[in-house]
């Protein structure tokens, strides 16, 4: 199946204890599409600004992701500068410039509106409403929010619930948005919210899945001893998540989406281990297979 | 094979955003014991003083717990009061009296010698080492610290650690012993203190198993919507460990303990359910076995 990522495109300042680095292609659509493009056909649909570096479009067409979708504005680029700490969980945002973004509608090239699998990677409800809303024949659709959506369009993210298959969301974003301390407990509200699936990320930790029935799944992060820049890291699980399910062709049921947890993973492991998506552009399927591989050693008796 | 369990049995205060309780039996040794109890064999080693309560122990007996090593002091016993915060993985410690534990040398009764599963539960790592030393024949050796005695005993315990065969440790005391943030750098690290298997309990989240030549296992904890007091959790997690390790009853590899993690975890989750050991103290085989099975429902493809 063909596979649709909406989301935003960036560009990121980062810094860690280790290392800086600036003008980094960033944004949840960047990264979803590039860990998504190992499995299926990936469209993308964003906007960027004059300053964009035009070899970050090409770090997207080298691993064949359609940016015909890509809006070029005249305006300045989304723009996100932060920095992590010590053991690389906690961050602080510098700056955050919004430019392009303030006024963006998205607009589905023709050769888009028939994608199966939509995946509404983190950007404003709002946008992600009107990306669905052109989309003509729709087999599954996957968002993920963040936290200013649950903050300041908390109407417009309710609406988003009610349309779409599956939620991805962080483990603080679903306390923030339930109000609830307990992840279990948190899961279930949002699934009483809209969506038959819901997915609490938990960083490092793993994933915890929710379905209908009470249907229950989790998984834990693939090992890693050094991570550079965790940045999109959740980006890229919902990517990889999102590829398998479009790759796999076939009815979308709790036993797909729980296969669908260990690519995400990975995926995610392989977003960490280097600054913006550059691990991703230099991996190979082979290299997934291989991860993929130990990863079901490590978790499955 | 017969296990043995030394380690503390209080009497400990619990207070949680719902409830408070007074006078429960508590201690790593008691938590442990009753884990381990559905499994093998236990015998229990602590002290305990002149106002520890009757009904208590008779609760390590109605589970067949051999308590011959528990020695009742003239002084008062070990206290801890607490109290748990919000979404119950913070919590405050109000009062501790070491009161009967301050000069306490476990002296092991002649029938426990023998004992093959050794768990040195959570106490000083002086008084493990003491209890080590009187096993004739241990098959495999299990211990778990904290904080304290990494911050007072420092010597002692990197002493137990080349005793040992396996450490269980928190993720926060993991990341102090180490002084990392990273956890899979920190359970490669404490191997190399000794012992040949390092599992790091990330609570609400799980585990993650180090073993020899790069060996490496995780599983997720068994889902909770409801948390009632969740100590002792950690304790009987190595109890239900060491009964696992106990009842198989063949020689102790990568293999049997990966699956050793199954039952550590279920018998967490059941500890977390009620105060004290009285959600342990009131379920049969036939419970953790059904718990089991969801378990690995959850977990494995």
């Amino acid at each position: 199946m063909h596979l649709l990522v909406a989301g935003t495109v960036a560009i990121d300042d980062i810094k860690t204890p280790s290392s800086s680095r600036k003008g980094l292609m960033g944004g949840s659509a960047a990264y979803a599409a590039m860990a998504s493009s190992f499995f299926a056909p990936t469209r993308i649909v964003g906007i960027i600004g004059k300053d964009f570096p035009a070899e970050h479009i090409n770090t997207l067409r080298q691993r064949e992701i359609c940016t015909e979708g890509i809006e070029h504005s005249e305006g300045e680029s989304f723009y996100w500068s932060g920095e992590y700490h010590d053991n690389m969980n906690e961050r602080t945002t510098h700056e955050v410039a919004v430019n392009v973004l303030d006024a963006y509608t998205p607009a589905l090239p023709a050769s888009y509106q028939s994608s199966e699998i939509i995946v509404l990677a983190n950007m404003s409800p709002t946008n992600q409403i009107d990306v669905l809303k052109q989309c003509s024949t729709p087999q599954f659709v996957v968002a993920d929010t963040m936290d200013i959506w649950i903050q300041t369009e908390g109407k417009a993210l309710d609406d988003l619930l009610t349309r779409i298959d599956m939620l991805v969301i962080n483990e603080s974003e679903a306390k923030l948005f339930t109000q609830t301390g307990n992840l279990v407990q948190a899961g279930r509200q949002l699934l009483q919210a809209g969506p038959r699936y819901v997915i609490i990320k938990t960083g490092e930790h793993g994933a915890l899945l929710f379905g209908p029935d009470q249907d229950f799944f989790r998984v834990g992060a693939y090992p890693l001893d050094v991570v550079e820049d965790p940045t999109g890291a959740g980006d890229a699980f919902l990517g990889g998540l999102a590829g398998y399910l479009a790759q796999e062709d076939k009815p979308i049921d709790f036993s797909v989406i729980k296969r669908s947890l260990s690519p995400a993973t990975v995926m995610a492991s392989f977003t960490c281990e280097a600054f913006s998506v550059e691990r991703l552009a230099s991996i190979g399927r082979a290299d997934i297979d291989l991860r993929l591989n130990a990863y079901a050693g490590y978790t499955q008796l």
